[in-house]
């Protein structure tokens, strides 16, 4: 198994190269699979290389001499365990350094690669926020912090220091932790959903600051219950990372987009090898001047997935840059993917999740509930439409993202994807009956029901009021939400088409 | 005084027009101002009169006929006090009806309006949230309702219900509270900011669920502190509504936008009556068909604005159409706002806050730190930047809304308006001297300190840990999340350009 | 072979329905394939079948009654021949009637279908400019028109009626010729290309009204040519019919996208079956709502190809429309394709030509004919990149659509195509050796060697100039289009960035 | 009258600095108003001072030394005169020299200077096309080019020579004159106009070279004509030029955006200086990072106008740059003009002429002339809506750039400006009585009928067809093009929602 060189470089910890008394330090670590060392064979700094009796190694309190090592004594490398070397008699200049090595280690063989590191002289003197490498996540240091924001600033923490669960489950999910945000949340609904995965009544946690949005979507979904329920159906899911490669000409970029296409197998391959959930669908190759960019598309499972699919497309980028001496220049992100951005391409081409919700809202029930014919808000839909294409709107509807985001907040999702989950393409139509069949398809919704904030207290406790929780429930999220954010644009329309809509912000909301 | 007619429909409290026993019964509430009423004179529904003797009047208790009313027995109407109405002999069909109303109310004069309201036939009989519609934010009302959830869903909200606060605090934020999210916080920084609000090191609240996110912008903030800190300036302040008026013609439309221009004095009297924050910059007029959309800016002090500038646009389209017969239709939204949307026209006309941080980052802290060269950063923002134009993005620049959702959670922002938060204009440029100069400008940075969720418990806290509490903040809170937001950039592009990217999230975030 | 019914409703030309004495007359036309009929075996009229003794045919001046046609008497329907069929002792009444015809016809065997056209009232009254259905472009009928628009306007059209060629030659051009405008070539280069199919030095005939534009393109030729000439690349070739299909349900849209790539195979012989040229590459399907869009690529030889590509893609819809009985509506566009608009799916995925022009530029080459330094080029490249960012443009370069329109007029291309050809992305960056790259990526450029324009007499010439006559010269076009467009693009960036951009207008081009 | 300093520099004719036998030539040109120069004062050469003996100055022949200039002896120097100056004595490396000139003119009092041009080595020794500079429209240069163009590429211009005009009529029109494009033009209508400037029946010349273009566009007229024609508004007017001026930060961008408000009088001035028909209406700034951008929109009378609004924009910038100390780098563009592009910053705020055609077209009229029923019609405008949301296309209609484009080339319009006027916002509506309202609105039509190619022979002969030749015709000229365009989407849009747009073409078009 031949390892790529991109992912040879990722074994070296950034940040830990630095002088100490007598020579130079620096850490390595395995990112990579369980390895064994056979022999160490090479050491240089800046191109020179050093004797390898002035090389010592400490791997997890173990030290020895750099040439010690050998088939017979080997050193075990599992994976994410980190070596310590020492190189006697050096001493390096401020700036970036590049060091050398080469060992062997089964079961890869022979690897050779450089890293960089630079030394730093810089310090950062102002306080910082207390931290401790080793136990983050005790109550001592999440208690200092604390002490050290409120005599730094003043402010009182009394809230914030206000959780109920155990710390060290934020661990993965947030640096420094020091107290907690408690949003509010109440519960609308139920509102009926016929989907594929979502199927039944649900209640649905909305975490919000915004007075009326809960009576708001409560309305709407009281509307689609009496309609007979929305439907809801997820028709795409990929998510991406979009790397750039440059090249000398357009001519070379399109020579690459060809072998791209000839070596998919193998590319998908080094992706894969990754995870044992990210499947790589295919790639969108966009070619511009004398660059290809490349929109890499995953499945991901239960997790939105925006890691693991940057893991997968670094290794798949590290097999081919291997293979490849035109490329110039390579960048893992290029404003392709588009994470935590509205984009036309994720319109066209989805990210996440593509979920339309529909409905055929009674005309009897509407003018009842909400005062309003079908006609009038059919025609608010026509007129707004026009409104979306003269300001360049990535929404032609009336609010989707509040709903979107008060679920996302209660469920753990990555509240900062609402960038993404904003657009949405609203349609209404009156039938030949007199109803209205209103639908809302969001093409780049981004859920999850696994990783991230979804393991989180309260936020795995509102996952378990939706039925979300477990294995092969992400989809059913998404139908949810979509579901949801229809009842939002039929109580929301209705209300800006019958007018009512200032004199309920006035009625729930806080006035000044 | 003159008031719109659209206003004075809005003093009919919606939604309890109903059949009682012997009569019809609905309600009125006074949503304009103090009132006294001097005479009532006429009431009719569907355009039949009523005799008055069948009309009784029941103001907070007090209950007399209508005929009664007459300047020596004034009925007091202060402002948000509602009047019922009961018509006794008459029973009304399903579905539509329309009430006709005539009084005399000192300051106002004469007052003559219809409103409209409907019977309804249809009852939600799935069972819904337990709901106490006078006090809803009392213990036993909410612990009824995380039962009712617990119930009916088998989850159970532990933690949900773990808040530290008193509920009534959230009356105007949330309907049906139930209990709480509980985001975790950390703290980064302190980031030097040199605005004109925001002077001095800043400790940055965020609250996220995804891990790296504390790490990557603390990372950020360390550089940028390196090398003097951030300069941060608010230049655009203002919020929209943008209502649509129908014509029959495009000329007739046309004429409409000469004769808003002609009004503007009165039109912006008519808007400002509703608020002593409020103040109407200008109006944007789109023409298109025969439509005229307006985009109505305002200044709206330390809220956001949304509900204020709602209510002063429906006042001044109120006054507007009171005096023209040309219009044929009208909505108060028209997706010209955009509200809850990125668009093109936010991007170039602002809404919310534009603000731009601006840093020269020195080239050996960029070294140092990052391990990257100036040159590479600036080398990845240009490809970039083909790419978001390819794409179709709505920010060149990496990941801008990752930070400022963070900020809006843990400060009580409306989060939804990530929506709009999330376009971004990021610039580089190497210096003479090989630094890198790096700007982000925020062309729609939707942000409080007053209003919406920034009174509750911990968002109030960590306003105070900013030193955003109290009046006229809003500006310096803006130019915190602008810092921050490009302690962000430098951070992420840095980890791009120099290959660590993926790395640093498998350091810190959860693997799969 | 089975025909598909949507393409048999197409051999019935539109617009002949009428009633004359005695009957109700209309034509059939074979659009199809070389057929000959064996039996008339029905006729019905609005649903009532017609005694077949009273149905005559009329097929090129033969007469016979409906019933006379047999194996042993057939009638020969090759391709583009009209049949005129007389109903005895019908009348229609005004608007839209239905025709239904039953007959065998080798080699198809039995066919039936369903026609529908109006019986017209209106007549438009007003003159109308004089035309003769057999002989529309002989002298007499063209003197006729030019006659009738002088007397009918007062005008003259002494240099319209000045044309050098045949008539005839413009027929399946333009309809109702009169006469040419008269648009003024310049000729600017020889421009140096070093393209895949252009080599050499290439003389540019273009064709302007706009004084500058010639010299503008001859300077950056020039300096191109000094630079070592420019590099040409075409990088995709599709042109695009975009249908839609609409369903009942999302869930119904999402299964016929998995049918159709399910049937790819038998879909692309459907299509490719109406042209020898035309040849299906793929299908990109987008799904919104209950609709399903699908943009069919073709490649389509040296015909820019929209005619093809719709006859290709109706063929292709027919055959599905005949095995699907879920689609609720069908239309053959749906502003995917997006002939005639600028989009950014063209931006994204290609319309026409993507093709790519690059150069370096020598630093002292610049410097000596523009006067400027690469750096403040680039510099003003970066600047206006922020300002297309803004503005939503479809172009970050300068004036790409100038030179292009000029060689669309001359060579006879479509040029409304000046619409999705108009988008460009262009990029710039100092090289090591401080001289500049530059290239200018246009995603949809239109272009054709054969059809449309291409045929008549200057423009036939002006190809011959370029050496782009005769087969297989297309991409050697799009090649020299490309690099005259980037010889435009150092010429105006080069003379905004040095200031004299004002002042070379104002010497070439006419002051008021 | 105080001179901005970038004005002066205009002076300065560029190109022309040469090292002669003796010395160094250059010319400069007086570009600015007349004048007589009453002293000249100093001259230096890259900042070393000349004497003035060594320096002689060459007037239309008369020449004299430098220091010979006096009050009595004065140097007349109207517009456009051209002054050549040797300096004796000197020679110059290669590359880019600076020059300064200090004299006294009459009415401007002392003027200084500095301007550059460079020395240039390349010589670009391939064959250039023959031009004569003082008589490059006479017949011998004329068919020294045509032969010159023959014998390099073996082509024949045998109909490209086929011209009726004379050829000095090009001048200001086009460089290196050397024949013209024979564009078919075909005549459609009359259509019947109802706008504020055009009354009355049209008959429209489209020169095109596109089969079924001239026949689809006189079907929607005779639709248009039987439904009482199509009306035509104007709403705005405003040609742009969009300079960007650099800062060292964002907050002197801002103060710079006051400064321009607080001058904006004197600003005004100094624009409309340049032309006695621009009207500088208002600037839209756009703040982004530490640049302004600012868009000039002008009133341009009957020219497209994009010349003069340059000049006017350049004196403007001229008159800001000299009272401006904290300006860093200034670009007369920017990329918001957007000249010769689609933007969105075009769809909203118009560029050239904003305009409307409006038409309610009877449904009998559809039915018998389109066989397509209004609400199909208007059905698939719903569905195309959605299309064009999906694919961010310019243009929710169907082909307006088709008609647009055809009477541009007729009529005399910069052609490439069918970029900007290819936007389109489309809009139907079933009337209450059943007939549908379509109306096309197109936000930045540029047209002319002044300048330009407007007064070429075959295009002055068609806007005079159409009435449009003289003063005051061209919001005239954009109410026909609009309503022309409508023509064409109710014909293209009929022949879509009735499957017979394929057939159309197939009927008129070339076939393959």
């Amino acid at each position: 198994m031949k390892i790529p060189s991109l992912i040879l470089k990722q074994l070296y910890t950034m940040g830990s190269l630095e002088n100490v008394p007598g020579g130079v330090r620096f850490n390595l670590k395995n990112r990579l699979s369980d390895a064994t060392v056979t022999a160490v064979s090479g050491f240089a700094i800046d191109g020179c290389k050093l004797p390898l009796a002035d090389v010592t190694l400490d791997i997890g309190g173990e030290v020895l001499a750099a040439g010690e090592v050998t088939t017979a004594r080997p050193i075990a490398l599992p994976l994410r365990r980190q070596m310590t070397v020492i190189c006697r008699g050096q001493r390096l200049e401020l700036g970036k350094h590049t060091v050398g090595i080469e060992f062997e280690a089964a079961p890869f063989g022979k690897l050779a690669f450089e890293v960089s590191d630079a030394i730093r002289e810089h310090a950062d003197h102002r306080l910082t926020v207390p931290c401790d490498k080793e136990n983050n996540y005790n109550p001592e240091i999440i208690r200092a912090r604390q002490e050290f924001v409120q005599t730094m600033t003043g402010a009182s923490l009394e809230h914030v220091a206000r959780y109920s669960f155990d710390p060290e489950r934020t661990k993965g999910n947030i640096e420094n932790f020091t107290g907690v945000a408690q949003i509010p949340i109440g519960f609308a609904g139920p509102i009926r959903i016929h989907g594929e995965h979502a199927q039944g009544d649900f209640l649905i946690p909305l975490a919000t600051t915004e007075g009326t949005l809960v009576a708001s979507y409560n309305r709407g979904m009281k509307v689609l219950n009496l309609s007979g329920g929305v439907t809801c159906t997820v028709s795409d899911d990929r998510m991406q990372r979009a790397p750039v490669f440059v090249f000398d000409s357009a001519r070379e970029a399109r020579a690459f987009r060809d072998w791209v296409a000839a070596n998919m197998d193998s590319i998908r391959e080094a992706a894969e090898a990754t995870s044992s959930v990210a499947k790589l669908l295919d790639i969108d190759i966009i070619l511009s001047n004398k660059f290809a960019y490349l929109r890499f598309n995953y499945a991901t499972g239960d997790a939105a997935g925006q890691n693991m699919v940057g893991r997968a497309t670094f290794a798949a980028c590290s097999w081919m840059l291997d293979r490849l001496d035109t490329v110039r220049s390579f960048f893992l992100e290029s404003n392709l993917a588009t994470d935590k951005k509205h984009s036309q391409i994720n319109m066209m081409r989805t990210r996440g999740k593509r979920v339309t919700a529909e409905a055929v809202v009674q005309r009897d029930v509407l003018v009842q509930q909400m005062r309003v014919e079908p006609e009038k808000l059919n025609y608010h839909m026509q007129i707004a439409n026009v409104g979306a294409f003269l300001s360049g709107a990535n929404n032609n509807g009336a609010h989707s993202p509040n709903g979107i985001t008060a679920m996302f907040i209660a469920t753990g999702q990555d509240v900062a994807n609402v960038a993404e989950s904003s657009s949405g393409i609203l349609y209404t139509e009156i039938t030949p009956e007199g109803n209205i069949y209103i639908s809302l398809t969001i093409p780049s919704l981004i859920v999850a029901t696994h990783g991230g904030g979804t393991g989180l207290a309260t936020q795995r406790e509102c996952l378990e009021v939706l039925g979300c929780l477990g294995r092969n429930k992400v989809r059913k999220l998404a139908e949810i939400v979509a579901g949801v954010a229809l009842a939002g644009e039929v109580s929301l329309g209705a209300a800006i088409s019958s007018l009512d809509w200032v004199s309920s912000h006035e009625r729930y909301g806080r006035n000044r």
